[in-house]
């Protein structure tokens, strides 16, 4: 059944075609007034010449809604996106719309095809967490449907946003540990050479903690890890240990990375909290239930999913309009056993 | 955005209507021969009447496919399904097949209005676990598109159905147990007076293998749980606790309540495996990863997945015909330090 998409002539095609921005091609399909008529009309032709699909149901606000929203998010089998989904879903809920999901597996065509698949004209609009696409492909962020972005993929970009507050809350979590006596710490999941991302801005707020404390950064603390799972934190943590590496805490740029931590330090007889504390992001089910306990950062995560499904439902009703917003969302440090102190009192 | 679905008429008020039974509005659908012309012909009038939308998808199998699938399962955050649903993705992206997923909550209405929800004009077929409806329900999984069912609520019922080998797996389970010394095996996610479902399938298994071995039956180590998540696993195991039920293993009846049972374990300081073994059911990403790690039956969830996804393409695609199939998967028993023997050699 491959290759039987339908629609995949895009905005993009239309702009080509017509030589003008895809901003332009935009104003034309949402009616703005100010467009020359001339340029009108050479984008009207592309349309027609290309047979481009307008997605009727952005076009036509208050009416042929479909009561459906798209969310397409990478991994389902992680934790915090698996349980993200259902935040979402419970959201929409109240508005009666059903929430239908996709995965992308952070692949960049999986994405790109998200944005321009005929299945956007399905639903009324689309929640899209990217991972794989990012601030230089701003361009493709521009769509004739409503859509509301999450992540750390691209800020300031063409459509509505909600993120986590993820430097602070690095911060925030590190300085718990500086605070509860701990002055080696190292970072589970760093992407070395990487300036934007998740990643990117934890390692920032891990390091403003450092700073914050008078602590010096050593780079021998910040362990690799390209997919954030459990097997992968499993290993940077044996990577660690292996290379001898003087540690008092870990924090796992997410809770998977920090119970596969978690589970290393087990194997090796390293008694947590005692010898070294453990601190994760996401504060998935999961982080209660471990042995110890995980402390962890909650991020928000319901705040985000309700905040994206009215952001989007706004856009789709037409009672929001103009520029695309940036929201933050409140984050909590969740403080349990696997990061009592030793050195300072315990806090847990 | 509430009571704006389309296509809320089903093929079961054309039934009423028309005064036949589903099976002979859903022949006229699919054009079977030997029907009577007045039959045809007062189903046909049912339709027109009540506007009754047939699916195009079904109907015409080598054209307008939509190269989507659907998926609905009861809940995300439940690992076990986040999981299930990546297989799912996985196994149909070879085919270029995108799945949309869905989430019931389990709730009888939500379950109901995936079956008959005019979302099911928008993809080729659907893969669904039901977990509120059930056998009493069968007239309700006669669809007119194609549908493969997962789970153990429903057997030989209208559709293909793939689902796990509970009986025989949970006997295999409590076997391991039994053979590593244990005598006092404790269930955790009972469901009393089910006769149906999950936790009947596998609490049958347990018996036999209590029966294989020469033990008695103890009903007061049967331990409820409705919703199978880690919290309530955790405050089944306290209840077992503290009405002092003498034990030496848990099988919780899915890893969730396994991995709560593990949790409330630690925290009475009862030490695992050496005063009680534990053991979960779904092999899920945790399991491995858990203080000490945990013994689990794998259910075979990537040829679940597999099965369903060829199953329904076949279906789609009209090279299966004929009666529903039902399909086990196969299973395995994953040995890990959780059930590592005291009593008898050690066998992980």
């Amino acid at each position: 059944m491959a290759g039987r998409r339908q629609g995949g002539v895009t905005m993009h095609d239309v702009a080509a075609i017509a030589g003008v921005s895809i901003k332009t091609v935009s104003n034309v399909i949402n009616g703005y007034p100010y467009i020359r008529p001339e340029t009108k009309e050479r984008v009207e032709a592309a349309i027609e010449q290309l047979g481009y699909r307008v997605n009727i149901t952005a076009r036509n606000l208050r009416q042929g809604r479909t009561g459906m929203i798209g969310l397409a998010v990478p991994e389902l089998s992680l934790p915090y996106f698996a349980e993200l989904a259902d935040s979402v879903i419970r959201a929409a809920e109240p508005h009666g719309v059903v929430v239908l999901i996709e995965q992308t597996n952070a692949i960049r065509e999986r994405e790109l095809e998200v944005l321009t698949s005929a299945r956007r004209h399905l639903t009324d609009g689309l929640i899209f967490s990217p991972l794989a696409l990012g601030a230089e492909d701003r361009e493709r962020f521009v769509v004739d449907y409503p859509m509301v972005l999450l992540g750390e993929r691209i800020f300031h970009g063409p459509a509505d946003h909600v993120t986590m507050s993820n430097v602070e809350a690095a911060r925030a979590a590190t300085r718990h540990l500086v605070e509860s006596g701990r002055t080696r710490i190292a970072v589970i999941g760093a992407h070395e050479g990487e300036t934007i991302g998740t990643a990117a801005l934890r390692v920032q707020g891990y390091r403003q903690a450092l700073e914050d404390a008078g602590l010096p950064f050593d780079p021998a603390l910040l362990a690799e890890a390209g997919a954030w799972h459990r097997s992968t934190g499993a290993a940077a943590m044996h990577r660690l240990l292996d290379a001898g590496t003087e540690i008092d805490a870990v924090f796992g740029l997410n809770d998977a990375l920090a119970l596969g931590a978690l589970r290393a330090l087990h194997a090796r007889g390293v008694a947590v909290p005692e010898d070294v504390a453990v601190l994760g992001f996401d504060d998935v089910d999961d982080a209660a239930y471990a042995s110890p306990p995980l402390t962890s950062v909650a991020p928000g995560r319901e705040q985000i999913a309700r905040t994206a499904v009215e952001l989007l439902l706004a856009r789709v009703a037409g009672t929001a309009e103009g520029e695309p917003v940036e929201v933050y969302a409140d984050f909590e440090l969740v403080v349990r056993e696997s990061t009592a102190g030793v050195h300072a009192p315990a806090r847990a």
